[in-house]
This record gives C-alpha cells, structure tokens and sequence, in this order.
C-alpha cells in the first residue's frame, strides 16, 4: 500500500506545473502525473504570458520546467485513470500503480477527440479507456486496441501477457516497441458496433468481431476520469475557487473551459492548489 | 479632446501588465496608467509564479516591463481619478489630463489603507481624494493636503497655483519640491472634523481649521475612483469574465479578491483584456 500523498495532480501542462509549484509552497507532498506532450509543447510562438516573450511553447516549457526541477518536482509520465472519490481520500490507477491521494487537482487539458459512433453508448459495457484498469475482465477474450496515444503499444503488450487475445488497431505503421506475437492492423476505427455490449469494431472495408476495445487516446473525458464529476459543455465546472462538486477534487487550466490561454491556466493552478492545501488543513484538524 | 483608446488599464502591477499585453496581442489601442510603487516591486522573494523563480519581487517586475516594453507599451505614471462611465465610453481624469476610453481594465490592486474617523461621512462634502478634480472648487478657500503618496507635494502645488490657501500635512520632513510658499506641517491627521460639512482636522495635540482635505494616498478605494461600481467586502466584485456590474469596465487582480498572488493577478488581467477586446468589437459592429 502507497503512502497518501497530499495534493496529486494529473496533468503536466502550465496548468498542472503551476498547481504544484504552489503546493510545494504551501509544504504539501505533491506527486505530478502527467501522459505525454500537451498543447503548448506545440505552439508556435507565446508573446502573452507576462514576463516572457518571442519564445516557441517548447522554449516555454522548459523555462517551466526547471521551475519545477528547481522545487525537488517531477515530471511522472504515465496515463492516470479511474479517480475514485472515497469520501475522505482518493484512489488514483496511475499506469498500473495505485495512489492514495488526499485531495487531486484535475488540469488535464482538452480532449480534443471525438467519440466515434457506438463509443459513448457502449461505454462500460464492452468499450474501456485503461488497459490496466480493465483488462482482467477481457482474459480468455478477444480484444482490439484502438492506438491514438503513444504508450498503446505498450497498454497493448500488457493486454497481450495477461491472457488477452489482442490485436492493435493503429494509423501507420507496426509500432517497433509491440510484442511481435500480437496482430497489427494499420487502419483507424470508424465505429463500435454492438447492441447490449461490444460485438465489432467498423473498420471502413470490413468489420472485426470483437468482446471488447480499449480506446487509447492521450486525453480522456473528465466524466471518464472521475465518475459522478459535473460537467457543463464539456468542461469540468468549477467555482472561483476550483473546486468541483466533489470535496477535495480541484480544477484547473483548459479543462474548465475558454479562455485557453496559459496565464489563465497558471492563474488556476495556483488556486486550486492554494485551497487544495487549505482543505488538507482544515479536515486533518 | 484626446483620441478615444480602445483599452485603458488602470493599474501597472502584474494584473494591469497582462491586460496590456494581452489588448496589444488583440491589436487594440491601449493606454497603461500606474501610480507610483505596488506591491510586487516590494516582495522579498517570489518563487511560486510559474516559470521564475528565486526573484525577488523588483527583478521580477523589470522581467515583466521588459516584456510590455517589448510591446511598445508605455507606463504613464500619474494619479487616475474620476472614471465616469458615460454609457458608450468612459471619462478619465489622469494627472488632469481627460481621456477617452471605449472600455478600462481596474488593476488597481488593494487599499490597504483604513479611513480615519469622519473620512467615509464627509466624503464629498469636503473631501476629496483628488487636486486636479476638485481644486477649483476651493479657489479662495483654505484646503489642506495629507500626503500620503509621492506625489503629493506636486499636487499641493497645483492647488496653491490656481489660488487655493493650501497647507500640506505629511509624516517626515517638508518635500524638497513643495513650493517654499506653503506652510508645511509634519505631523498626521487623527481624524477629520465636521457635520454638514468639514470644518477642521484633528493633529492630536491640536486641531486645524479647513474648508476642505484632500487626502493623497496612493491606493484609492474603487467606489470612489467609478461612481456606482459595486464591490463586496472592499473588493470589485466580477464574475469569472472579470466583468464589474458597468458594461465595458473590467477588473482585475488584488481589486477583486484574495488570493492575492501574481499568478492570480496575470490571469485575471488575460481575461479582462480578452473580454474587452471583444467587447469593443462586438459594441462596434
């Protein structure tokens, strides 16, 4: 059994950086889970975040980056799944590990994606978003992975060593990293077929049979991530304060809506970790 | 009459930067007003806005002008008072100057000062908080100055220039540019005398006769700078827009609440930049 940590984060943007610079501040234990890349690693330039200028998001990024180093915080890389709110703490699957956590900071960004037919209706009953969280259900079964994230390879081998029979479903080429006893189709899904459960998977051409699909993609729907979590158009809701209507989960940054814009993602991360620490605080006495 | 700008920021501490920066970044004509010092430029050691760290407050903030400056943004240091709103713009009173504004951004920070006894009841009926505004009202008359900003030796000459019989009262010694006609006295005002109307202030050890006090201090509370601005507990109150209750006019920063932090503040200044660049283009069309 993990220790619990005070403030866990899941997101490694400006959002999520900015949280945990200021729990660190306020003496919390921090741990900072974040998947691969995130939106402003792409951008162009950033001239609107006060005190730099004509930098690449990249060149900004760093700069953040050894911010965070310079406070003893790391970067841990992985793909957070299943927040479970159990009253007084939380219990988070990070790429396999579980975490106790005694309040989250959600600054998870946007999900860019969009459901393919038959994915939200199929949601729970045949279609998953976490491999490790879910794949001893499919033992003895077929499954499909539906690759649109860099570790699919990997969630796939996983699947493949606990008894799974899987193929990967992935644009371009067969990934270097997958175990060569799985099947790779290179070809995209285009819906998820099936009435009360999962039966195929629409490849365009032809239809594969199917018990389950495992739809890997780097940003997954706040509602996915934490179950019960309010919404509004998609975003996470929040008060001034951060906070969502769970107790002790916070958000922050792009996913709690417009503007997209780091100041305001660096602006949120402070308060949610700010009260984040006030609500340790104020439960423990 | 001066040309109408698109954007006037009240405010050159981190709120009032990011706004500016963010308006120029919308392509809006901006104006960029701050009187002397704020908070910021006085903190020991800032670690916990994102990307800097191990600054003090003065090098952090010679970061961020370098960063306006980049912009071409000018801080005009001066005294704003007097903003009317006039339903399609706004009226400034700045340093005596009158500008025209289609929105303005309050970044105005917070008044840590506290009103002495008789200051909140006879405000307006001989008090003022501004020379340039209301000087001619007391042509002829006695007024005292209480100087409690920088500048205030430079408006207790404007006052005895255009006839007024003008005494400053300010803690320390008399200000080398005081006009050498106008009696100084070191001391600091208890409270200020009067019914219907002022009548004298209180030194302590004795009271002074007046017609009226000009009370100069750097931060000015925000219902007497915008006539009819709500606020709640001394802060602007704004919803997540950074709209105040006036159509066209934003705040942002430590005027709108705790916490007060610079990260908070640039954020803030991002959205009201945003919303009244928008605003403006929508009022327009």
């Amino acid at each position: 059994m993990s220790k619990r940590t005070d403030i866990v984060i899941i997101g490694g943007g400006p959002a999520g950086m900015s949280a945990a610079v200021n729990a660190v501040a306020r003496g919390k234990s921090v741990r900072l889970l974040s998947s691969e890349g995130n939106n402003l690693g792409r951008a162009e330039l950033v001239d609107n975040y006060l005190g730099f200028y004509k930098l690449t998001g990249a060149e900004l990024m760093q700069k953040f980056s050894e911010h965070t180093a310079s406070l003893g915080i790391i970067h841990e890389k992985g793909r957070a799944a299943n927040i479970m709110p159990l009253g007084d703490y939380f219990m988070i699957n990070f790429a396999g590990e579980i975490i106790e956590a005694a309040t989250v900071v959600l600054a998870i960004g946007v999900a860019k994606a969009r459901a393919v037919p038959g994915e939200e209706q199929l949601l729970g009953r045949g279609i998953s978003y976490c491999a490790t969280c879910d794949g001893m259900l499919y033992r003895g079964k077929k499954a499909i992975v539906w690759g649109l994230a860099p570790d699919a390879a990997e969630e796939t081998n996983f699947l493949g060593s606990i008894g799974v029979d899987v193929t990967m479903v992935a644009k371009g080429d067969r990934p270097a990293e997958l175990n060569p006893s799985i099947p790779f189709i290179s070809d995209t899904v285009r819906a998820v077929i099936g009435d009360d459960s999962v039966k195929a998977v629409d490849l365009g051409d032809n239809a594969l049979e199917t018990d389950g699909v495992f739809i890997l993609r780097n940003a997954i729907a706040p509602t996915t991530l934490v179950p019960g979590l309010e919404t509004e158009n998609g975003f996470i809701k929040v008060n001034n304060r951060m906070e969502t209507n769970i107790p002790g989960l916070y958000a922050a940054g792009d996913c709690t809506g417009s503007p997209l814009q780091i100041s305001k993602a660096v602006g949120e991360g402070l308060i949610a970790a700010q009260k984040a620490a006030k609500y340790i605080d104020t439960t423990k006495s």
